[in-house]
């Protein structure tokens, strides 16, 4: 009777309310229903089949909600979420209105901490504890750790006031020897040997362990132990990522990191993921042909070889790609060092992890006006990723920095002269470009070679009313919105900072402007437009389309670009609003 | 013949051809002229005068500029300035055109690296490093770290990767025991015991040390031994922040880390310093206001006791203020925990430093909707600490973030107020505020009580013709401009997100709109204004005035704010040029 544990189980206090004996047949039954799951609806499999026995160990041990467990990144929680009464809505995972991708505070008083990026549970975890001490509130608080996570910066400045303050604080080492892809640095050495014990006790930690991770008994014990601790202690557990899923263990690169929907069947996997190219990897053919040609291009990517589709160009140039590991701000500040020696440096990095960096682009990089190229991935909407994952802020975060081109590809053929043109600089530049799959090649679009200079106009009317004005892939939506308008004419903005200022003008005098980017609508591409027109006093009537000043939830991005109006249909909405008509 | 060995001493070749007997007289020589310095402009005494021989033994053993000597943030580095051809500019330190107040490769090839924030030295010195073998390129490179900068997050980064990198990469940690106050976390104390060295050797290091930090013969042996490593390595030099200058050495709290121009006369200090109060004061009074009404309020700094005008606080609240050291990101996540246990924590942070703490703004305070109080200090120009400490970009990257109120008082009596609309809110809130003196509290400025709502119409003229609109101590300067145009009326927006879109078209139905800010132009309350007026289809004439797109270098503020026109002249000029009227 498969699942039928598992069904029993409505919240922890059913956990703790199991014998013992019943506890290995618990975890077989969590191990298929993530596979099942993650095989329909895609997901963290990996990591989340390696946390099975340790999160029903502390789901035995702990209380919570009383006691807070808060579990960093939230790649490991699908048990958790299966533990905790949301086993039956389990199939809506990261789809719109359904289960989030990570873990949130608002759909479950288990989740005690909001988790979609990587190294924020020690801190939030030793807030919480202090606060509630503070306040005379009681409950333990834990903080679960990935491997990956101890290697980035906020981990450790967690860990140095946790190990501080003395309050007793578990945190627990998910120690499955691999962030994203395998581990880098000194840290995964000096966690296989008793150095992992000093380095912790140096903390001002009490260590136990290792343990292995997937014998529940030793688990429990351990963790029992450090729940009667009266100061900081960590139990470093051993896991398995992929743990009970064959293809996942075997792919030692990933562990099955994040999959898309596949099929399971007769002990093969079938994967269902169509041929279709990337964004991504457009970006990687522009940067190997450009290490190919000039043995002075560099890459260097925090922890995404994967996702940045990096395993080609680090395969054939192992010593000029540089995976550093979950360590956004090293990313960049190493980068500057080596654009200062002489190197281009390209840095590889979505646009929601940038945001761990921006001092770094600030400091580092902008203010000494060093050339390193940021390859800005997932900016944009990212669909199932959800909220924490939202490529929203680059361009108005980026757009201030002086001296920070900032560059935007429509199509796939965009890539490589734009890609040229940053390494010719010597200024810092960027590079956005979205998550999703390549459009084809529409007619319209001129390709350029490098250097790439101001706009492009995609179509320009010859009695021209009105100018759809956008930044990226946009501009394909806007050639379809201008398709059957003789008037409508279509400006890629290609780049900003600096601005085509002279297109702009022209587009100010055709008639009203309609602004329209994958990012913020405050600070963005419009208010750039905006702030051009109020200095050069021009009159125009500009409305400006973008991402809406509320968290966008995971969803279907298509489903979403057309709620939010950045789409054909929505472009011409705005444009006929602008012109007074209506649609005929 | 005081400072005769100094005066010879153009360049560290110098250094390196003085007899080994001549060597304590150089150091004497530094400490005097850097006490003499300091005295006359103000500056970081404490740091420079610990590292006086830990900086002759550098220059000693390493050939700058081809080996590279990266100083982090830069305290630390008046010795090396003055070795390095600068002693005859020293006593522009820190004036507009003078010598950097930091480090800056344009000012010197000795300055290996830009450094103004800490943490940096140890990436930027393996990207170089990494950089340099890449291309062929020969020499050392060497990262000096304060103490303070180990506990870090980004130092961490650099010191796992440096350490897994196998390049032989010189760290020396000049360790006075202090950060800018006393250190926190286990740091510190691992510092003092033989588990340093495992530490250092866990994170894949030689360690060599402890080293006396003034005593030049262990200190040139240590480094040489580093020199001809084949492996990362680093020298653990114990050193005396305000060594040499009585003041600074019985100063235990500060070790005068930075002062103000003093006097120094018959073995005591005559402090010159004006008894005006600053704003960092008027936060601190309000907040120990707020803490003695509300035993939920928490005040956080990521080492700011002093320049945050905290230690009164400190010593009322012992348990409710926690200095959690150079930690940034971790002060931010740290505040989301406390607020999620139901403290009402206040994070004093410095504009230029919140940069380093964007994504933990975004991601775990924001986007799960914690009130927590960024309280923003030197918010604008910063005038004598130059281009790394400007808080320039505070408001336009705050600005696009969703359900973040952002506050302005223009005086000191609008703290209390303010910081009580923004703790008794349930969402996050920023106050940000310049540094500088409190103004006089003029009689067209209404204090309100708390909750603080919308903008406030600090003149309103009876028949208006045009509107200044201002955010922060500018409104001062508004009324200033508009005193004797009794068709001027100013509006203190007073807070960004939301705005009070009211009060913003009925000063558009007026006339035109001067926007003046202390933040950059790119993004900022302008482009607010702008994109509203476009929003509503509201035609205005509007002229935005901030901070402009370079980095603005050190220098007097007062001066500079004339310059950018962001004073009482400037908003007057582009009142009148809209007006299109002149000067009469």
């Amino acid at each position: 009777m498969a699942q039928q544990l598992l069904a029993r189980i409505a919240s922890p206090t059913d956990v703790r309310a199991l014998p013992e004996a019943d506890l290995p047949q618990l975890c077989e039954d969590l191990r298929e229903d993530i596979i099942s799951i993650c095989g329909k609806v895609g997901g963290h499999l990996g990591a989340s089949l390696g946390a099975v026995e340790l999160i029903v160990a502390l789901h035995r041990v702990f209380h919570s909600p009383t006691d807070a467990i808060l579990f960093d990144v939230g790649h490991q929680t699908y048990a958790h979420k299966l533990l905790t009464g949301r086993r039956e809505r389990m199939h809506t995972l990261r789809q719109a209105g359904g289960v989030a991708p990570f873990l949130d505070p608002r759909e479950s008083p288990h989740d005690a901490l909001l988790a979609g990026h990587s190294c924020t549970a020690v801190s939030a975890a030793l807030g919480l504890l202090e606060g509630r001490r503070m306040l005379g509130h009681r409950g333990h608080v834990v903080a679960v750790l990935g491997d990956g996570g101890l290697t980035g910066g906020l981990t450790f400045e967690g860990l140095n006031n946790a190990g501080g303050s003395h309050l007793p604080l578990v945190v627990v080492l998910n120690d499955n020897q691999m962030s994203i892809s395998a581990n880098v640095g000194a840290i995964p050495s000096l966690l296989r040997t008793r150095g992992a014990r000093d380095f912790f006790q140096g903390l001002g930690f009490t260590y136990l362990g290792p343990v292995d991770g997937h014998d529940l008994g030793a688990l429990v014990h351990a963790l029992r132990e450090a729940r009667a601790s009266s100061r900081p202690v960590v139990v470093h557990a051993l896991t398995l990522k992929g743990k009970g899923f064959p293809p996942a263990e075997a792919d030692a690169q990933t562990r099955g990191h994040a999959m898309g929907p596949y099929e399971w069947r007769d002990g093969k996997l079938v994967r269902s993921r169509g041929g279709h190219r990337t964004y991504s990897e457009a970006l990687a053919w522009a940067l190997e042909e450009a290490m190919a040609r000039d043995s002075r291009v560099v890459a260097v990517t925090p922890a995404m070889l994967e996702g940045s589709a990096l395993n080609a160009l680090k395969a054939r140039f192992p010593d000029r790609v540089h995976d550093v590991g979950i360590a956004e701000q090293h990313a960049v500040t190493f980068c500057a060092g080596l654009a200062a020696a002489g190197a281009r440096p390209v840095c590889c990095i979505y646009s929601t992890f940038l945001q761990r960096a921006y001092d770094q682009i600030i400091h580092d990089v902008c203010l000494p006006g060093l050339p390193v190229v940021f390859a800005v991935d997932r900016a944009g909407l990212v669909g199932a990723d959800g909220a924490t994952h939202q490529g929203t802020y680059d361009v108005a975060s980026l757009r201030p920095l002086p001296g920070l081109a900032l560059w935007a590809p429509v199509v796939g053929e965009d890539f490589a002269p734009m890609l040229a043109t940053a390494l010719q600089s010597s200024r810092p530049s960027v590079l956005r470009f979205p998550r999703g799959t390549l459009p084809a090649l529409p007619p319209e679009v001129r390709v350029e070679e490098a250097p790439v200079r101001g706009a492009r106009w995609l179509v320009r009317a010859e009695r021209p009313e009105l100018t759809l004005v956008t930044l990226g892939p946009l501009g394909l939506a806007a050639l379809e919105a201008a398709r059957n308008e003789p008037g409508w004419s279509v400006l890629d903005a290609r780049g900003l900072s600096p601005l085509d200022e002279a297109a702009l003008l022209e587009a100010a005098s055709h008639g009203p402007v309609v602004v329209a980017e994958e990012g913020t609508v405050r600070g963005g591409l419009g208010s750039a437009v905006l702030e051009l027109y109020a200095e050069r006093g021009v009159h125009a009537r500009v409305r400006v389309l973008g991402m809406p000043d509320t968290f966008m939830p995971h969803g279907d991005a298509r489903v979403q670009r057309a709620e939010l109006g950045l789409d054909a249909a929505g472009l011409r909405r705005a444009g006929l609003s602008l012109l007074e008509r209506s649609e005929p």
